[in-house]
């Protein structure tokens, strides 16, 4: 039977490979690249010099790109466009898999930062199975996510003691605070959402490129300067290299609100 | 000055270690090993594993005692209790660092999985550095969590496209379903929290020792039939071997849910 590993590769620095994925890495035959038509260079380029170090000849390179989507479809259409959309990326992944890998060989996916979070891999390849046309066994190799390496790079925790942790996307996050939650991680925020909170409370931890040489962290109160810092900063980058990747944890200090009739309990694990 | 890492060394699997562990294991001079009082046997087990293929000689190995807590404190006692073990614990580690560590030397925190989930070691550093009995610095390398591990296990995502995620412990999980999340990974959980929830449409991913050769992995629409199967299963585990870890990860799947509201939108990244 085919074997498919999805091997996380970390959010930036290649050293944040773990040993299990470089072993991964060296037992496959066939890399799917998987172009998603953005960010191009710097994500083939750590792609690349990943496989450089430790793939093992003979393997192969097959590019699968992600099919357009028609994002102007009227609402009423919308659900069908998206149906449609699945199938033919499913099309794509499964005629890859039947024609470019042979039927007991190993083919691998590289994926960023960690395989089980935001990634749209694992879908893809349960529609592909779920369409029976080509059997194959499937294994995910965790990998450092961006959250972790972003709160890492800040030397902080993602959670208070005994309290929840939230991972959401920008567009949530503009919907409303979070329910129930101190500590919010956001991602995929084209529109910075955080400068709808600036002077309630909160403290943000952001950054950009974490893990690679133009990783950029900044920290502190949320205030209109700090957010405007940000903002700033972002757009410059941004504007530099073509493309941006960042991410924030948001938190209220519940150490501030002892008075407030939170349960001293929370503050030890 | 003194320099100290804190090196996520994932939650069970020694391959789970990233390059970059690997390489800062071979800075310290001295690991600072803490000792939680449980599971010893296992977690030291793995901690020595690691240290003898990756730790450089001469090293030298601290034992670090996390001090009794006073649990049976009044509840009107209890803010200062905390404070005290607080108080005493970093008394314990300041001395340790500054005893047993050279002034420009490097030491080193072994934390299982990720230092910023679910971990206190970070919160000692800071409140060490907030006496300012003893200057350092402080390098955090991100590790592979438990939550990254169950979710690689199960080969599932921990959201739903377009979705917020929320990491949570078992006592609040029993204080009712998190607002506004339809996946929920649970930690810390010593009550079965989930076994509240049969028969409300959710689906579990549970999975125990995660990444040992004793990992249980079980799964499935999360009925009275599975709950008691896991309890049961759980109970076992944790007789045999004296001491158990466990996470799951509660989903309620948008999927079933098409007609009631639910934009179309999130079924896409
Ligand atoms: C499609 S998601 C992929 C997440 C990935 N699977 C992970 O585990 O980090 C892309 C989002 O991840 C975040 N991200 C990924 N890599 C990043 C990096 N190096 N620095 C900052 N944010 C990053 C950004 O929020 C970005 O919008
Ligand atoms: C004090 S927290 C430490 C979490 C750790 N920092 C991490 O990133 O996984 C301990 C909890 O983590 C979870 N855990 C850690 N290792 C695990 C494993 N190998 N299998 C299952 N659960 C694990 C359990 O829920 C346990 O109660």
């Amino acid at each position: 039977m085919r074997h498919i590993l999805l091997i996380g590769i970390g959010a930036g620095d290649p050293e944040q490979l773990t040993l299990q994925a470089v072993k991964a890495l060296a037992r496959a035959d066939v890399f799917f690249l998987v172009d998603k038509g953005q960010r191009k260079q710097d994500l083939a380029g750590l792609r690349q010099l990943i496989l450089e170090r430790h793939a093992e000849q003979p393997y192969r390179q097959v590019e699968v790109r992600d099919p357009e989507r028609d994002r102007g479809a009227a609402p009423a259409a919308y659900a069908g466009a998206v149906d449609d959309w699945r199938r033919r990326r499913a099309d794509l992944y499964e005629t890859a898999m039947r024609e470019e890998l042979a039927p007991d060989g190993c083919g691998a996916f590289l994926v960023w930062g960690d395989p089980t979070l935001y990634d749209s891999t694992l879908a893809a390849l349960e529609e592909v199975r779920e369409r029976g046309g080509v059997e194959f066994d499937c294994e995910v190799i965790p990998g450092i996510s961006s959250v972790s390496a972003l709160a890492a790079g800040h030397r902080t925790g993602l959670n208070q003691v005994g309290r929840p942790v939230q991972i959401t996307t920008g567009r949530r996050l503009s919907e409303g605070w979070p329910e129930g939650v101190d500590d919010v991680v956001v991602m995929l925020d084209a529109h910075q959402a955080f400068a709808a909170y600036t002077g309630t409370g909160l403290w943000i931890y952001w950054g950009a490129y974490i893990g690679t040489p133009d990783e950029i962290l900044l920290s502190g109160p949320l205030d209109d300067a700090l957010a405007a810092r940000i903002a700033e900063v972002r757009a410059r980058a941004r504007a530099e290299k073509g493309w941006i990747m960042d991410t924030y944890l948001l938190r209220r200090d519940r150490r501030d609100r002892r008075e407030d009739g939170a349960p001293p309990a929370d503050r030890v694990l």
